[in-house]
């Protein structure tokens, strides 16, 4: 059986696991007091701004820490509508006291003008104070399509954020991915310093767990640790999660990963045309989405595993995954069958 | 410099690290559907009745799950003054909606008689309305002074909890030291069949980072995992929680480690009561609590790092702590210099 | 200038006032301890079986108090898409941590069939732990449509909450309004007993302010009022909140305003329908809902103020609303100039 | 029977009663746009500079909502500990996510030095981000003890508040009885230029209900009104919060009221004094704390209700009050039997 249904399948990229063992007897201070979270953050930083940076467990907790910093108890965020957290995160940011407005979207990217045409309609609405103030345009690079924002679409984005004053947040749990896309047009530095947040996921990306949050807005910096640790999100033991984001920022492990499956992904995006399978969008990272007619499914679903998101009476929508670990001689059979 | 400030300065048991390596390229299923983490929850469950087994990363996420779920808005935790919850976890209970309300205790151990009464007189307080219902009780084993809960302690407290319908919460950061101190009669066993729920601590016992959380009280199971997941607190790579507590509970390797711990520190102690030093709690486990001189203090500093808690004009109040990574010779050494 | 855009624009019922004045210089305790609050609750209670009642100030506070108390963090709220609660209260119940799921309605009021296929799905979803726990139906009656449930409805939906362990909650801002509807089949006991919780609003027939909370679920019951103190919802001279609802049940006073309301409602509808108006909705109550074309609209604009809620290319919806206090001079006129 | 336990035992004012019967069938527009809202708040910023203004329900609920509104999640309030958000509000601050911290004070006043010495530690200890950040210091005028604070320590507790960067709030439920108090040297002016925020209490102060608001801050203006309704704590007919203000603020109303109500327990305290009762705090305003013995306290409340606090071996501490309807004869009276 081949997995290609999800990016978190294997355990970590052997660098980390060779750092774990090397550090392992070294004795560090915790709560992120130890060399190795310093590194870390040194080597991200040396491709940023000044921008601050915190390393958490997950991406659920990275949008609940930002979202809930950042909003007053009445304030909105506008996402699309297969944002995670509007999806697959059970309420977490309802839970955190905050509505998400759905705003239409194109391919799940969002869209300048039409997030400007909500804010002013409801800032110019009579009744709007029966109503949340939108506050935070949360988007996701890549994509929960797998596509991408280019620095024209995030750059505009921008601007009707600052238009409304609203914060920008990326949720960068594949931003690895989206970085390595052959059509990407934005480095990491750019976006840090276009966004008022966003972050560098590790856990679909050779991490054992772990996100790199970088905060380019100062009203979030001050006492953040102290804001962690009140989540329930600080780890004791800090060196590891600084271990593993010193691996991967060193000599660009991590983006030289997501290269490699953002290629294989290519290889598999470029048969499934040739053989004239449905893409359902216009994906260009690790993740591949297609509507596959139900003859064709069944007969690949004994050798491969795929993530099967819905089904319609003429195909299903199953999203084919690959990731940093995902071996050449996979693809390589996959596309011998597709 | 010998650490002896506190007891997660190495990095993980050497097994742990050995079976990282052996299953690092084994594709597993992500969100607790993984191998390891079934395997180590049937390895807990065989020391224990039909309780419920999660993993979670850290004591102040398990600290927060379990009394928010637990509580009603209006309801209070009742703990000592230097819990955990009321002083080192900035805030993390009143962030989930809770006051807690501080009584009288007895070396860091909460009685029985003092919950007893102060629960009475809030329910027959003619302006109880105006007030939070008291509904658990939080207590901690090993304490923040070292000492543990005797089979007779924890028993009357169930009485009074059961006798007033309050939850009985035990915090088990420290539970296998615990469990292992010289002085100790309960079985994790019987602990798990008299408290409502209860965690085995990992982060400070040879583990990276996690917590094995226990729930016995059926209202507290349903549904846990999306709790989990709301919260923030679910990690992807489940693997990496289940393989430490398979590891750690495979041969009661926890509790081997948390026996050698606590026997280190009873050397100290015997070494501290010979040369007269102030033991400032009765601990039987591996923190111990010293009213310290200022000339022996400084004497022993500029090769012993111990944690300071606070300083009066005759002593400095230190924590000396022992762990499962303790060697002899640190040991052997600091005892030929107190 | 005649006003029929909402149902507070006056102040109170004569005998509100009236009571006011008679009883202001008593000497009363307060919180709940007075005796125009244990009169009032003793008249609601000869009307329902032996359900809680409990006064409070609005309908929002309701909805916030009762929903809060009733989820557990993960757990989410069914509504329709028009729900008060998910269109006018300014983000009020994911303010207290919780979402709400927008399922299909009809005219306003929900479908068994399609709550049970909701509640079915979800949990029937091999990611379900990635979604939050539907665990209560939010019904309004009459709905924000202005129609009513039918016995047979609320019975059907009752069953579907029974099978999935939901809680029923009616939002009964406008209950007397369809109680006093022609095609009402329901009583206000029969209500209290199908439902877990309900509330007959005061505010928008005749009171101040002021909605009777009633708790028909026990769990819900339990220091019901320190959770009000505790929500800053207690109000202190609760005389007030008593005089008012002593008042209103007095001789089934606000069940005859309402009656009366809902009469005026049918002469306009009637004459509507006389006239070709196209009705939005099958409205039965107190509020009518008209798709009008703006030729008519802009005539009867400068006599008449309506609620405009949208507005197309061709026609502008408007809610015409009439109340406990609506003249029947002004209906003749405004029929008149229908 | 005397009942000289709370402020809120009567009605209203009379002049608000005839308010209330005068515009009752006027028709007003709801949500804070009636003429009566505007007209108050056209009084009240007569009195003061250019702060908004806002009217709430009760005092708990300026409280939650200012609290909340100002604090980031991690942050903490410093409070003496018979502070009202402390002792009576049912853990209504903690259930808005924020911790208490309770600092020594003089007779219910905060002490500037203590404040600062408090806020110096907790920044200056190393372990400070595993404790709440200090962000508000909530002062009581006049507080829990009957006490008042000088224009003298408001300027040193700003002076401490600019210093650490805190915010200053003044509850004032009762604030126009620390007003009207003779060794007052503030003016309400002065008071709302120093503070982020403060009120004015209706509620004990002949109102049915009500506080004003004053917002100084201006981080804290934008969208209040937003906030207030996802709250929970908008009053649909805003107008019966509006007239009451109105009212009381026409020709200094609630101002003299107050004196008067002071004048009167003034003649109470000097009566003590003259019998050797033994005062518990040096109140100056309408609430007087007196330990008495029990032979005195049996004697006297057959006849007399005061609020009973708490009970010592040699006698019980009690709170006399007097208020805006306290008359002149039932004072007579108590001096006669004191």
């Amino acid at each position: 059986m081949y997995n290609f249904n999800c990016d978190y399948l294997e355990g970590v990229h052997p660098n980390i696991i060779k750092a774990l063992e090397e550090t392992n007897m070294v004795q560090q201070q915790g709560y992120c007091n130890d060399e190795y979270t310093h590194q870390a953050k040194e080597l991200i930083k040396r491709k940023i701004s000044d921008q601050d940076v915190y390393f958490l467990h997950g991406s659920t907790a990275c949008n609940k820490l930002l979202i809930k910093t950042s909003l007053r108890p009445f304030e909105s965020v506008i996402a699309c509508d297969n944002a995670h957290i509007n999806t697959l995160e059970t309420g977490a940011i309802e839970d955190i006291g905050h509505k998400i407005e759905i705003v239409e979207d194109e391919d799940g990217l969002l869209i300048p003008e039409v997030i400007d045409k909500f804010v002013s309609e409801r800032m110019n609405d009579p009744a709007y104070f029966h109503k949340p103030i939108p506050k935070m345009v949360y988007i996701t690079n890549s994509s929960e399509s797998g596509t991408i924002y280019t620095k024209e679409r995030l750059m505009e984005i921008r601007k009707v954020c600052d238009k409304h004053g609203l914060y920008l947040f990326m949720d960068g749990a594949r931003l690895a991915y989206a970085l390595a896309a052959k059509n990407n047009d934005l480095t990491l530095k750019e976006i840090c310093d276009i966004v008022d947040a966003t972050y560098v996921g590790g856990t679909k990306c050779g991490a054992m767990f772990g996100e790199a949050l970088i905060l380019n807005n100062d009203e979030f910096k001050l006492h953040f640790k102290n804001y962690i640790k009140g989540s329930g999100m600080l780890i004791a033991k800090s060196r590891f999660l600084g271990i593993q984001f010193r691996e991967l920022f060193t000599d660009d492990l991590i983006f030289k990963l997501a290269e490699k499956a953002d290629e294989q992904a290519d290889r598999i995006r470029h048969r499934l045309q040739e053989q004239n399978y449905e893409l359902a969008t216009q994906s260009t990272t690790n993740t591949i989405f297609v509507n596959m007619d139900y003859e064709r499914y069944h007969r690949l679903k004994h050798k491969y595993n795929f993530c099967e998101n819905y089904k319609t009476d003429d195909y299903i929508n199953i999203r084919i995954c690959t990731s940093w670990s995902t071996e050449e001689h996979m693809v390589d059979e996959l596309i011998k069958d597709l």
